[in-house]
This record gives C-alpha cells, structure tokens and sequence, in this order.
C-alpha cells in the first residue's frame, strides 16, 4: 500500500472527498452484519473507518481484525450525518469508507484496555509497559515532557548556556546519599561510581571558564525507595558564573515563566514570591508551603506561657512552643469524632495531641475552654484572628514537631476543604536556608545543602563560633507544596572551602582523598559561580497533573528497584564475575 | 563592583567612550614600568585592558596580579592608535582604559600555558582538565557540540519525534560487546547492567505506538579500549514507524544537511551517494570508503588467472583475487625504498607482500614485468588505465586481505599525495549489507548488526538454504572516510524473529530468558519500524577538524578507562562492599 497520508485525528472536514492512507492500531471494530465500523487509532487519536458492500474484499478482512491489530487502510473521507458527530473525539465530524485493507500485524488479546478508562494494577501497567504507553494519557504525558524539555534547552541555549555532557562512569563520594558502583574489568578490585549528581563536574567547567552550563542529566541514588522517589531520575542541572543570587533567581524565572507559556499556554507573572526558610517554617510548617491557601500556623507561645492549661505551659517552659491553625467557619464541620481522627493523623508527626476550641456566640468552647478566660482568651482570638464559628487546632510540642505536625495537618484540611484552586500555579523561591545541621546521631554538624554551599558573607566568622547561626546563600525554588529545585552560590575559595570540610568533620587526608582535584582546581583562579537544579521527573509530573512520578518515566522501576518488564536485575554468569575479579557473597532468597 | 556590562571580545569601536566592566582571567600582563598593559580573557575571548598613572590604585592592584588570576575591571573604551591596531583578535581595534580593578581570586602559575599554541601532553591535559578546557580551542569544541545537539533536537522535534529517556539501569545482554555490570544492593547476588544502546527500548517505544522516538543517549561498552573508543559515548538514537528505508534515509539526510548548515555553514547536496556494501568492498577495499578522492581498486583475476607470474595466478587458483591500484602519475616520485615501506605497511593487513609495476614510454617495468607481456600486458593496462608515469601496486591474496590491505594503502596515499580536499564533506550510504557473518571460532552465524535487523524480504527464504547469502535492510552513513552512524528496518514478526535467534544459535530457552519480554511484546501488535543511531562524539570530531575523539569529550577516560582527573576507578570501603554482598577475589597490584 502506499505511504501514509495522514495522521487518524487530523481528519476533518477539511478532507472531505480525499482519498487517504491510514496506519494503526484496531481500537475498537463493530460488526453490524455487512457493514463494520472500526476505530482506527495512532498517536494523533482516533478516527472511525466504515466497511461495506461497495468494497467486498475489504470487508472480508475487516471481519477478521480484532483489537490491536497493526492495520493500514486506503478509504475516501465523508462527512457523517449530523446525528452521527461525535464530539469526543477530534475527527467526530467525518469517518472514512475504506476501500482497501491490509493486516500488518496481528495482536493477542491485550491484558488490559487500550484507553484512559478504568484502574489498572500498576504491577500490570509496569510489566506491559509498551502497551500502558499506547494510553493517550501516557503518550501525553511524555509528549508534554519532550516539549518542556525542549522548551528549557531553547531558552538556555538563547541564553548563551552550553551544554556539557559530565560522566557517568565516575568517582564514588561516600558524602550524601549511598552510590550505585561499576566494578572495573581492567583495575581489579576497583570501582566507579554512578553520579548522584554532576555537582562536582559542573563547579570544575566554571573553573575552565565556560561560564554557562547547563545538562539535562542522568543522577543515581541507591536508597530505600519512596512513592517519590526513583533510583535513576533526571534533573535540569544549571550553573554560572560571576553572577549574583539574584541574577541568578531572576534567569530561573525566566526560564520557568518561558517553559509555562510554551507548554502549558499559562503566563506566571514576575517575580515569583520570596520568603526565608525561617518564615516558612513559622508561618506554614514547611520548607516547602502549598501557597495557594491560607490556613496559617499561628504562634501563641508567648500568649500561653503562664496558662492554667499544664500541656501548653509546659511545653512553652521546656522550650517547645504551641502553635494553631483557625479553620476558619468549620466548627460546625468537624465532630468531635473527625477532631479525633485529625489526632490520630498529627500523631503520625510526632505530636503527642491535638488540642482544640470552636468559637461560639458565647465565646470557647470545647474541653480546654475553661483554661482560657478574660484576658488570654481574648488575646488567643485576636492572635489566631477568631470568630463565630471558627474551629482552633492546637499543637503544643517541640518546635520541629509542631511545624511537623501542623504543616502536614494544614496541608490535609486545604484538600478536604478544597481550599486549593487547582488551576494555579504558586511559584515560591524560599531562601536563607541554614548552612549546616547538627547530626545528633554522628555528633557533628552535616551540610544542609552540600559541602560546596557558600555561607553568607557576614555569617563567615560564626563559621566556629556558631555554626547553627549560619546562612546559606541557597534558594530552593517551590511549586504548590513540592520541592521543584533548589542551589546556591558556591564556595570558590580554597581556604573557606578547607574550612567547610573541617567543619563537616573531615580530616584533611579525608577532604584530599575524596576532593582533592577539586581543591587543586581551586587553586587556579576560579570564579565565584553559583546554580541550580530542577527534578525534570517531578516538574513534569506536575505540569501533567499526575500523582505519581512513575508515570513521567517511560521504564520505571518499582519501590524494591527492579523493572517488571525486563526482570532487571538479574543473575549474571559466573564467567562474568570472574572477569570482574567478584564473587556473591550472598544470594537472594527466591 | 557593578554587573559585567560586557564580554571581552564583543568590545569594538562602538562601545567606543563607555565605560564598561569586565569580569574573566588574565591572560598576559606587560610592565612598561608605571604602564602596565594587561589581555583579559574570558569565553569570548581577549581585551587589551591598560593601567596608568591616572587610576594610581588600580596600577598598584595591576602590579599584583599574575596569569590566570580571576578579576573584574572598570575602565573605558578607547580606539587604539593605527599602528597599535591587533588584527588577530576581536577587540583588536580598542583597548580599554582602566579606572579599577579587583581581584577576585589568585592563581597558581599553571602547568601549561592556556592557548592552543604548542603540543602539551595529554596525560597532563587531562589531569589537569579544568585548563585544558580553558584553551580557546577546546572552548569551541564544546560550544559546537552544543550547537550540533540544539540543531538536530531541534529538527526532529519540528519533524515530531518526541525525546524519550530509556534506562541507564537495565537487563545485562550478552549478545554484542562486554557490559558494565552494577551491582543491586536489594537483589543480592543480582546486577544491572548499563546499557550497550537504548536497542531494545526504543523498539519497545514503536510497540508502543509513539511512532517517532529520539534520544541523545549516553550508551556503555566494556571493551578494551583503542584511541577512538571510550567507555561511555553518546548516541542520536533515532527509531520511526511505518516508514521505508528510502524515507528513513531522506528523513536523516535532511537532519544532516540542516545540521551543517546551521552549525557550519555548509550546504550539503541531496541526496547523498549510495553504494552497496559490495561495492564498496570491490571498489574501495573498505565498508566506510573516503570518496573524496580516487586510487580506487581494481580487479585484475580474470586477467592474471593464467599468468606465468605464479603468486598471481595461485592467488586466483586458490579462491583469492588479484587487484590494484593505479597511483596515477607518481612512478617517479614512490624509489624502490619507498615501495619496499608501503610493502611492510600492508603487511600489517595481512598482505604477504606488495607487487609494483611502473609505466614507462616503453611499457611496464620493474621486477615483475617479464610474466606481462603482450595481450596480458595490454588488457592489465586497460583496466587499470595506465598511462606513462603511472605506478601500478598490486595485493594477490583471500578477498579480505586483498580489500583491507590495498583498503589501507588508498587511504594512505591519499593523505600522502594530498589528493584530499579538506573542505569537502563527503557523506555517503552504504546499503545492501549481509544479514548474518560466519564466526569461524564459534562454529556458528552470528548476527552482522545485530539480531533484530530485518533481512530483505526476497532473501527470507535464504535464511535456511544459504544464510551467508542474505541481505539485511541496513544502511551506515559515512563521512569522510569515517562510519558516523547506522541503522536498519526491524524485524517485527514474532516468528521471524525467533527464526533469526534460531540462526544466531540460541536455544529456545536462551531466547527466552534474554529476550523474553520483546518476543511477548511482539505478540500485541507490532508495527513495522526501523531506526538509526549516530556517533555523536565523532560527529563533533569530524565537523571539529579534530582527530581524537577524547577532545570532544569534557571529562573523557584513558585507554585503561580511568580517570586521571578524579582517580576513578578507585577502591571502595569494605563496608560498600558487604552492603553489596561482594567480595574483591583479586587487587590490582599497585
């Protein structure tokens, strides 16, 4: 048969009286007893193909094709009746009558339908991956990534930004998450290690002057895995020099607002809100806050300290604090028994209670209503912003918990009381992160961020004296409550660097061993430079509105790492370990 | 200081009388004592920045500084005088009069000198990678690498390809070269392996009806390592549906013109040349000939069959051949001592030795020209087209040595004779190879591209009677004498296909346990597909001018594979090592 003409969905009726060549896949075929209709499907969509009497042989083949058949089909494009438009699907207004049929290729019974309808196990989804895909919600999902991708290559490009492939095959950093290795055929006994990220490679091309970076990049974490989390994910990797954070940001929003109109066709405005880590932290209970509702936490430490009710005075005393949330006009929503529920679910957080109040006509009300009389009640209800018919949710705990706690509560009532407007997108930059935090377990402070994250300029000298105290010059960009990307400006100075990695605990034959080229880098003449990395897979799944970032990997894998389609990982030979110079030291249990 | 206001280079006399700032490197600093004359460099390239008397505090800064110290300046934009005009760089026309400087960050005098005169080691080039990319040269190499992937992302998704990311963790084949195995530290005993080519999942994607895939994909051999391979190297990986050979190759010759034009500005002819592979054989002696100049080889056996002149004569007897080149109008320049060099040369091809003859006015000569004479002389002059000055070099010997050896001497003399024009693109598809070659050690066919090319569907029948025989529908593009790419139409028949493993030796159960879950997808519906990848890495090389493929590479390994930046591959602690239930049987002695 000759070459395809046209894709299904780009018929209309436009095409009225053409004769047209179809390739795809059986959708859908309707036998009505000397006429067949057929939905005939491709990438594009669909569109429905009529078989009759005017073509005989035609019609004999189509009496044999079942769904999934590969088909392509020779026909004459006709408007349908009126009373036959379909408006669901884009070719509605005409079909084709075919007058030409071959059979490519045939197709078993598929173990699920091939269309957007109905739950499907992902166990099933992910061992026949190829034909999850063929769902029009999948391939538009990854016709959505291919576009942001290309939208962020386009506008970096313009931007004077080159790209830089960095290795694969690297060296293992036992700082951070755990490296999947590569053991060498040819250095027994050695290994590479796959890279966490290219943050080592990207510092070292701002030593050679390239000035503008960026790679979409392949990283590798060996972790337990999370519904969030994959072992292999790629992140947009930036990184630039001689430029401050604000520049920096400023590019970033850019970027972010080109990427918004090109794919999604929605115009963010500029610039995106600020505010510190420590604001966020106070104001919502989260490094990264859903902006999109309200529902704020609201501290009243100060305001209970000398209360009569024991739970709050105390934790305000052993130097905790006691925050609430005023969902605002629901007392009447919540029962005593759904206030229960909302308990048990702080609970998960840490939090040993949650203690609550609605506000009547007559004022408090609730169990610990006695505790809060005339002058402290009245400053609980300025302070939490309380009227008739408000519901007060209270934690009382040690600081982390009740961020913990109420951020994730705050985060649950926005969704049952959709309070959410679905259809925006809040851009947050949060910023003033802590440079180090203190590993109770290790005895010793850790990076916040990592190891090369710059401190801020005045905070340099709490380096020793203080380490708690000081700042970061990092900024984590936010989006409707996920964590889209996050940098910094970095160190580039040998001694501050030195300085840092003391800080962190190492020896200086540690910090030599593991960065010594980049320490020797640092004696060169490096640039101040400074960037930023977004999680491609999560910003695509956003954008795409999906839940889950397996759905934005074309082969993912599952939670224990392994991918159900190709039995990866598997038993390799014995032959193949000795090249390697390896032995099993033990096997998993089947 | 303020923002940079520009780059070095892009000063000109229009930016004559503003002041500017600039931010970069020394380059070179000249004391004229109490003038001091100093080339700051950037990615752009070099400005002349001068220090006086009336900007006393820079001077003294100026007086500081030394190579490749990180600084930014304020200064003026002044015309040079006539006579002071520098017409090798950019900014020749203009110096810049400073009023400050800063100095951001010292340097240590570095190993080498950063421009692109003189011949460094590259040992010490890669140890020291960070300067090494700090020379102008290897800055442009990465800027047109850049430039290439955006041209040819660019194409193909204006042609509607959509970008897909496959798995850098996949399923270890042992088909095709040695993998890179990684081991699984939930799957005890169990491995990843990182992929050889995306092969099998952009395959996959054509199951999955996306109809248009690309990637630019990083793939991985463990091999040993010769000057043009390395370890991971990046592939355009390209596979399409329902298309033709013939559309699959015009389709890639327009990404390859668009691809010159936009980042060399060239115009390249369509179509390009196509040959058979049997062709190519006969007439160049190599599967990827350089047709940018002649000395084509010719066939003389039928002509020297029954010659008196034995080794000719027993070559053709025993099943080999007998062909030449004419080197046309050299006999003068090549004395027997160079003859005797080109001999030892093709030696190294297997030759047993190199037979000449010179034309002379009257007739041939040299030592074997007594076994030609008369109607043998005339028809071995007429079919290589000797002429008076011409030198006839003659390889009698099995087919393959005759076509590698006199393969290599073309391409020698080529370069030697300088008969190739350097400017000249010559791209060129060599079509029609053999499906399947005959591995003499393992006694059995193995596959010539690899197993799931689909033969000629006239020579499926052959596939049984006379494997060597059959053709496949593969094509390799060429490029000056270098393969830059290949690619094939599928098989995408289910019983073709286990037809073909059958051929390649795999038992029912060895085609199962590796390439189970392609057979069963190609139970639901295949259609016919093909594809094409292209070596990116040469690619950059070839539109470069360069000849080292690490030179394309940021971050590339040496021919051991390792690292000399980082020191990878390296030794790993015992405790990585038991998480992975591992143990090392045997340790590079250091």
């Amino acid at each position: 048969m000759a070459q395809r003409t046209h894709a299904c969905a780009d018929l209309s009726e436009h095409q009225q009286g053409e004769k047209v060549v179809l390739k795809g896949w059986v959708q859908k075929r309707r036998d009505l007893g000397g006429l067949i209709f057929v939905d005939v499907r491709d990438r594009s969509g669909i569109v429905q193909v009529v078989f009759g009497d005017e073509a005989k042989e035609a019609l004999a083949v189509a009496e044999k094709i079942r769904n999934e058949y590969v088909v392509e089909i020779e026909g004459k494009v006709v408007l349908r009746d009126e009373s036959q438009i379909n408006p669901n699907i884009k070719s509605g207004k005409i079909e084709v009558i075919a007058s030409a049929i071959n059979i490519i290729n045939e197709a078993k019974t598929p173990p699920f339908a091939i269309d957007d309808k109905g739950e499907i196990s992902e166990d099933i989804r992910l061992k026949y991956r190829y034909l999850d895909l063929r769902r029009p919600a999948m391939f538009n999902t990854f016709k959505l990534r291919s576009d942001i991708t290309r939208s962020i290559r386009n506008f970096l490009q313009n931007e004077g930004f080159l790209e830089v492939e960095t290795p694969i095959l690297t060296k293992s950093t036992p700082e951070g998450a755990r490296d999947y290795l590569v053991p060498s055929r040819v250095h027994e006994g050695e290994f590479y290690a796959l890279p966490q990220s290219p943050q080592l490679f990207k510092q070292l091309l701002m030593v050679s002057g390239f000035e503008k970076y960026f790679q979409i990049a392949r990283c590798f974490r060996d972790e337990d895995l999370r519904a969030d989390r994959q072992p292999e994910f790629t992140q947009v990797d930036i990184e630039t020099s001689f430029l401050t954070m604000d520049e920096i940001i400023e590019m970033n929003e850019r970027l972010i607002q080109t990427v918004m109109k090109e794919t999604k066709g929605v115009d963010v405005q500029l610039p995106f809100q600020r505010m510190s880590y420590k604001e966020a932290m106070d104001r919502y209970g989260s490094d990264k806050p859903d902006v999109r509702f309200g529902l704020e936490l609201v501290g009243l430490s100060e305001i209970v300290r000398n209360s009569s009710f024991k739970v709050f005075a105390q934790a305000v005393e052993s130097g905790g604090e006691v925050k609430a949330i005023n969902v605002k006009g629901n007392a009447d929503k919540y029962s005593r028994k759904d206030i229960d529920a909302l308990t048990e679910f702080v609970k998960i957080y840490g939090a040993k209670g949650l203690a609550w109040l609605k506000v009547t006509e007559e004022g408090l009300n609730g169990p610990i209503a006695k505790f809060f009389e005339g002058e402290t009640a009245e400053n609980l209800m300025k302070a939490t912003n309380a009227e008739n018919g408000d519901l007060l949710l209270f934690v009382a705990d040690r600081s982390d918990v009740v961020a913990a706690s109420l951020g994730a509560l705050r985060n649950k009532l926005g969704k049952e009381l959709e309070l959410i407007d679905e259809s925006v997108y809040a851009f947050l930059w949060v910023t003033d992160w802590p440079l180090l935090e203190y590993d109770e377990e290790a005895g010793r402070y850790t990076a916040a961020h990592h190891p090369f994250t710059r401190p801020f300029e005045e905070d340099i000298d709490k380096m020793e004296t203080n380490p708690a105290e000081v700042r970061a010059q990092a900024y984590d960009i936010v989006l409707n409550g996920y964590e889209l990307g996050g940098g910094s400006l970095r160190i580039y100075e040998r001694d501050l660097q030195e300085k840092m990695f003391k800080l962190l605990g190492f020896s200086q034959e540690e910090a030599q061993e593991q960065f010594g080229f980049l320490l020797e880098a640092f004696e060169y003449g490096v640039p101040p430079h400074g960037g930023l990395a977004f999680g491609l897979d999560r910003f695509v799944m956003l954008l795409a509105g999906r839940t889950n970032l397996r759905d934005t990997i074309a082969f993912p894998k599952t939670a224990t790492a392994s991918c159900l389609l190709t039995s990866a990982p598997s038993e390799v030979s014995e032959a193949q370990l000795q090249e390697l110079s390896l032995a099993v030291t033990k096997k998993k249990e089947n």
